[in-house]
């Protein structure tokens, strides 16, 4: 029977279901589906006959074309993109395991009412399931939410948990910056009650070691703390309704100069302009620890303020942690960092990329710039935040119903970090050549040579790659009867295999296999170096250093 | 300011933001977002006031009380869990690149329409996202089709590719039988223009050697032969278009008596009573591979169709390469094998748990048991699907718009293994203790003793997890200025850290440190082995046999 006989008959038997599913008045969803079928196979019959698969999409006709993609903002990862994905996770989460944190998992989607009231602004970003009854639920926005349901619902009073794993968001993706629908967030928090500042500096420390790791050049931390900001907003006479409004204003201060930031503060937003350049005075101070910390307490009108005492002291604790932990060449502090949302209650910071290898400009210079004019020094603007984090000591409790004899809810406080790792992976990506990675990790390709008008020489190419894969090596052949023998020197070549064991009627006559270096091309003998076959594995595992 | 003044201020400053709000008839959503926040505030208020949190359930109130879990059919992982299946993932992977295969991902979902027709009656079970502008997106119900869209749509002709990822349907959860609407799938699959069979035995050898390494018991590899099967409804005289509903019926003799799928057979899907009898002598065959080749070979009304032989002819392969990679006691060659899934074309699969540690039961025993009546061996009742796969040549096809010459269609020939691993999970995870579960890498805890009067000691331990964490040893250490000795130890213990370093007044004074064995609790000194402190990293590399 012909291929387009046998389609024929396809269609007809397909067609018969569906009129019968019709007659019976099947299910909609039922009789869509076998529809769908029968369609597929018409458009079969018609392009077996000689018909064009794609004519529907050139004609706009009735059959709805299949767009081959991924859905927007999403992408695949080709196996060699996946072996450098692969590396920076396994770097992170060295790091992390080195700080003793243990791994969780959550599901992909939360109740939707689990994420409402978490993200600001930004919650009309969130991604939600169809309701096809049952509960309503939304894809995950970040693993930080997940994480405070999880510690609420676990009762958890300490842990300190690092998750790598996928989050949603609705927003306009922009592939080159690395801003996806879907894309990856790593993860590390301490949550707990502790002495102040010891887990939040361990946070910054695992941030530079972790970029300085995966080498992505240089980078500064900047850090800052949200009660002093509080403060410097009240100080400064920013009205307690605006306070949101304002903080995301200044948030802006690392894409923007501050004149624009300005702008928005009096003209979008309402404030008065003598309220704004009071806020400007401030959010430009930023320096090293130290300098920024004198710079502060010399300032009496904000030291009259509680918070600001308050945050001041925690980042003296920080700084001092941070000389001990030999992270301050690496911290920035700086007034102009707010970020965006909304549950940080105490230090923030975020990692950024600075263009050139430069570390911490020095203070005076920094200042001595910004201080010429009102525009923010431009060699300052971020090409890049890569990881960013803070304190929030009640996340938890908006979950929690733990509660004290006195009727006051017990908060875990947190801290944490987040890598944002699709830039990370743009930046150790454009480094290597696509060629030299190797996606596999085959060690050895069995080859056979000479006379294969025979087939005896598959088995025996089957007999060796199973005695290697029962000793635990990575082994692979060609899936023919009677390869080539230069279709299996490319294969292991473009694989980038390391070792080959060769075979031919001569070998299998004496009981030998040949073993030939691959990689480096030059060996002992052309050909490569006969050892017994019983000798095989052992030759093998020498050359590989396995024990 | 007391906390229950400042959340009054919070309170009616939120307020003051909703009214403004709503008197500027902003959008919908951030209003509604808005006063989440202010209820949430005025929640936390009344409860500072002595009020209870849980009220509103209790009174069935009109605030919507939030409902702390897991969306249905889906878990949270714990620590101790997550060290399983990390395990778990970690042993499937090795043996996925001993085979030399490359890993890929794909987004977690796709656009509704590559989904669409794929599944047949399950198609229901798929879900979609909420239309929120944009395309018509449903979450993957597994990772073949979207394995081979990607194939299709990136025109690859081979790969050997893996893909560890969850997967989603909207069925009724089981939790007890690890039935759930999120799980994970550990898929291999081989795609490419092969000669006959190899790639499809290395699938079953994988699968092999992926349950020996897990250690889950005893357990069968099914295989059947989608071309068999068709011959048989084609020989017992099944009409065209019930072929599809007759086979599913089939796929049910695992879970039901023979009777029960006959009365199935005959009664729902109006099969005649002889021909369901007919398909009744074949599906009950079943064993060893050669001597159910031998049996079906001698049977001249299948033998008659081209179909059978083309099955037979691969399964003969299929034995002879089984031989040669060792894995013929783990296989048995079974009729009532059929597979729920439409694309299937070739070799099918499936690995399930026996209750006792049998391997395969000899042949005439079997024959002999399912000869005595119409009942299917009742134990032969699988406990567990735990693996499953076969060949579908056509898949790719129904994506690729690649075109020959004569205007046929190119098809990448797939063929592949899918683990479902939350069964795997549940049976490794039951034989452990959870106690003796480490969740964590840590090898060092830094631990202060004595006088705990001053902190200094807080900033000596730090120093020492530095040291650690830059020499890449894994530490922690209580973040408390002056933890209690017991706190220390305890948090040891409970973590299975197996090694302490330990300071005191003493031991700062004379510049050592006491390296204690917490693993073992037997040490030449009882309270440690004091070390120079110059030597401490080369005395715990040592100890932890790093290089």
């Amino acid at each position: 029977m012909s291929d387009i006989e046998q389609l024929k008959q396809q269609v007809e038997a397909q067609g018969s279901v569906v009129r019968d599913l019709k007659a019976a008045k099947a299910d909609k969803a039922q009789v869509d589906e076998q529809v769908a079928l029968l369609q597929a196979l018409k458009k079969k019959l018609h392009i077996a006959n000689g018909g064009d698969a794609d004519e529907s999409k050139k004609k706009g006709g009735s059959g709805k074309s299949l767009v081959l993609k991924e859905p927007k903002g999403t992408k695949d990862y080709s196996p060699k993109e996946m072996a450098v994905r692969t590396e920076i996770f396994s770097t992170i989460v060295s790091v992390f395991e080195k700080h003793g944190a243990v791994t969780i998992d959550t599901p992909v989607f939360e109740l939707k009412e689990i994420l409402v009231g978490k993200y600001g602004e930004d919650s009309k970003l969130i991604y939600d399931l169809k309701d096809q009854g049952g509960e309503e639920c939304s894809l995950r926005y970040d693993l930080t939410v997940p994480f405070a349901r999880y510690v609420a619902q676990k009762s958890i009073s300490n842990i300190k948990r690092y998750h790598l794993a996928k989050v949603y968001r609705r927003d306009q993706p922009a592939i080159t910056k690395g801003r996806m629908r879907e894309f990856y967030q790593c993860d590390y928090d301490i949550a707990g009650i502790y002495d102040a500042m010891i887990p939040d500096v361990e946070c910054v420390r695992v941030a530079v070691d972790v970029l300085r790791r995966l080498d992505v050049g240089g980078f500064v931390v900047k850090v800052n703390h949200r009660k002093i900001l509080d403060a410097i907003f009240e100080v400064s006479g920013v009205p307690q309704e605006k306070v949101r409004a304002i903080s995301s204003a200044v948030d802006k201060l690392d894409k923007a100069p501050w004149t624009e930031v300005r702008r928005e503060m009096t003209q979008e937003k309402g404030l008065e302009e003598a309220v704004a350049d009071r806020i400007g005075q401030y959010v430009q101070i930023s320096g090293p620890g130290e300098e920024v910390l004198a710079k502060l307490r010399a300032l009496p009108e904000l030291m009259a303020s509680a918070k600001a005492q308050e945050g001041i002291k925690d980042m003296g604790l920080f700084f001092r942690y941070a000389a001990i932990y030999g992270i301050l060449d690496y911290v920035s502090f700086d007034m102009s960092l707010a970020r965006g949302l909304d549950y940080y209650t105490g230090i923030i910071y975020e990692a950024v990329l600075v263009e050139e290898n430069v570390r911490l400009p020095t203070a005076p210079e920094t200042s001595a710039k910004k201080g010429k004019g009102d525009a923010v020094d431009e060699s300052q603007i971020r090409v890049g935040s890569i990881a960013a984090g803070g304190r929030y000591d009640e996340l938890v409790g908006m979950f929690s119903s733990v509660m004290h004899a006195k009727g006051k809810k017990t908060d875990v406080p947190c801290v944490g970090i987040s890598f944002g790792v699709e830039r990370i992976f743009s930046i150790v990506k454009s480094r290597r050549s696509e060629a030299e990675i190797k996606a596999n990790r085959t060690q050895v390709y069995v080859i056979s040579l000479g006379d294969t008008l025979t087939d005896s020489l598959l088995e025996d190419r089957m007999r060796i790659a199973a005695e290697l894969w029962d000793a635990g090596i990575a082994a692979e052949f060609a899936y023919k009867v009677k390869p080539r023998p230069q279709a299996q020197y490319d294969a292991c070549d473009s694989a980038i295999i390391p070792w080959a064991v060769i075979i031919g009627k001569d070998e299998i006559g004496q009981g030998t296999v040949k073993i030939k270096n691959m990689a480096q091309k030059v060996e002992e003998e052309k050909g490569g170096v006969a050892v017994p076959r019983a000798n095989m594995i052992a030759e093998l595992k020498q050359r590989l250093q396995m024990n």
